[in-house]
């Protein structure tokens, strides 16, 4: 009988672990590793706590990777109960992190423990790759920590991110891929004047906007088997300065694309550049790649996760590479099969988050079994 | 030997009126008129100091219209002498307000003093209207001693307002009317969402750009004899809450029309409106009507103050309605005739304003003369 994993998920929420705080999570999982025979390495980069930890010597090597901690909880008096005190309520587990992700991080231990209870010279080796900071910048987190791992030559076989991807229920959604990231801050410029003498200014939003138009209007591509299309997606724009009767001097516009593995970041900046030099603007335009695509093709992993999720579940989950970033694109790079997988993301990053109490123990008994299918 | 018109303007400079404060320009000027037999009538309105005065009691009534008021000085430290503190360098005197307007304020006072002096029984009345807040939000100033005048039914036949109108030399210009101002606030509607699940979301920006390319490329209209084509300008645009990765719910657009007599507020209401419709934008929109277009055909008030100026400084001036608003819109209601003639305008509103000082005398023998062509 494996210790409760709801036990150990409450546990991690009752530590108030908001970006980059670890807030004693780790220590929790590190003395449950310990125990079981884990090596673990403690990695603090700037203020973000990490730990690597392996169980075995061989390959293969499986990993699973996760963040200890969570979004700030918004203004809490609109939360039903205290968001750092887990709550039991018709079947759901209250608590910020209790859906990203918390639950995941019980379930990778007590599956472990399970596991290494059942199969103690198990072939290969058990990984764990746990940053603090995958929620803000992400600089001093998951990057490093396969910096430093690649400096050693290290690499990973299996990794299995414990992100919440299922949409509606638990195992119907893998992801398999993510899109990459790409974000732009352009500044239009003009000519600032006073609005009654327009002849004597240049008015950069009138200048932008049949750009803006055409930016928005394009068909970047129309993605493939693996991807979404590509989006382009306005997140900021800022012309004026309050003042009604000044015609501004510049204009900013902050944007970003989520792309396919049907363009590159430099194919899409160079389609920018070319609709805004169309246009004949002058402009100062910044560019930072947050990530490139990746993708884990059906396989080894997906199939021993699929199946592993269709015996806990009865679920034939779908592959999939939508949705945002994940600490998965800087572990591929060390990685040879990366897919993520873990509970509903319906209540993630807002009020009142939560899990299912019942997904709980099935997430467990889904990574359990993916161990046994790999490294049995 | 009149009283130096250059000394008033220095006593009046020397006063800190920064809208809607008056700091004690009207009780000097108040003083010199009542000393010349003005009937004098002090109008607070709100934390506004006005002034009627008038002497004489038939038609026609020539009234001097201007602002005691001066825009905020900006950094002090970046004046080459306090903007307090008159002081005359070069042939110019400087300080806040010499241009805009107590340069045309003193010059009012010396020219009627002259005629008076000269034409102590002339026909017709002299009047001023006053107000301390022409460069604020101008609610409890001229447009309020208009409704004052109006309910008592008087009437004006002929209304030079002393803004400065001049653009390199004194006496170029003369205006005779200005366009309207009608200013409007719209937000477009969308639907807030995740920069990853654009097809969760509908960004108001990419919706409202092609219909903000069809405004700003509108021509509104050509303009006529008197006026320039109708403009229409975005002082400010706003979208987005600063997060990078949330596609915004709302955009707002802030534009401002400046119109010939060519098109209406209404016209132009009904413009907009279709554009926006067509392009089956969700959206709101308060419009503010500033002031109608108002125009003086050459007549009687522009021949006289033509050829005044003509004498006093050789120039024959040219009838414009360029430029932004001032308090004419609110007198035109009552005034039969109505221009605005003052010094170079090159330096208002901004740091060190100054004015000539050989143009301050002239500008008084510019405005006594029309006294005497309208008066004697």
């Amino acid at each position: 009988m494996s210790r409760s994993t709801l036990a150990l998920t409450e546990a991690l929420i009752r530590r108030d672990s908001i970006t980059p705080h670890d807030a004693g999570c780790q220590l929790l999982m590190i003395e449950r590793l310990e125990a079981l025979g884990f090596q673990v390495e403690q990695l603090r980069f700037g203020e973000v706590d990490n730990f690597w930890a392996r169980r075995g010597n061989g390959g293969p090597v499986l990993c699973f990777a996760g963040h200890t901690d969570v979004v700030p909880t918004g203004p809490m008096e609109k939360w039903h109960t205290p968001p750092f005190e887990p709550t039991i309520r018709d079947g759901y587990l209250y608590g910020r992190g209790a859906a990203d992700m918390k639950a995941s991080l019980a379930a990778f231990i007590t599956a472990i423990e399970d596991f290494v209870q059942r199969h103690p010279d198990h072939s290969g080796s058990i990984a764990l790759l746990i940053t603090s900071d995958e929620e803000g910048v992400a600089h001093d987190g998951t990057v490093r920590v396969v910096d430093w791992l690649e400096a050693r030559g290290e690499t990973i076989d299996y990794c299995i991110v414990g992100e919440p991807t299922s949409t509606s229920t638990l195992g119907d959604t893998i992801k398999n891929g993510r899109r990459g990231s790409l974000s732009g801050t352009l500044t239009v410029k003009g000519q600032q004047g006073h609005i009654a003498y327009p002849h004597l200014a240049r008015n950069p939003v009138h200048l932008l906007a049949p750009a803006l138009a055409e930016l928005a209007d394009t068909v970047w591509d129309r993605g493939n088997a693996h991807f979404p299309p590509t989006s382009w997606q306005v997140s900021n724009l800022h012309a004026g300065t309050g003042a009604t009767n000044v015609i501004p001097g510049t204009c900013e516009v902050k944007f970003n694309f989520r792309f396919s593995t049907e363009n590159t970041a430099d194919t899409l900046k160079q389609g920018v550049h070319a609709i805004l030099d169309r246009y004949g603007l002058e402009y100062d335009l910044e560019w930072a790649l947050s990530g490139n695509p990746f993708l884990t093709e059906p396989g080894t992993l997906t199939a021993a996760l699929g199946e592993a999720i269709s015996e806990v579940t009865g679920l034939s989950p779908a592959l999939s590479t939508s949705g945002g970033t994940s600490d998965g694109r800087f572990i591929k790079r060390i990685a040879r099969e990366l897919v993520e997988f873990g509970p509903v993301n319906a209540t993630i990053h807002k009020l009142n988050e939560c899990v299912a109490v019942e997904d709980i123990e099935r997430l467990s008994a889904v990574y359990r079994r993916t161990l046994e299918k790999l490294l049995a």
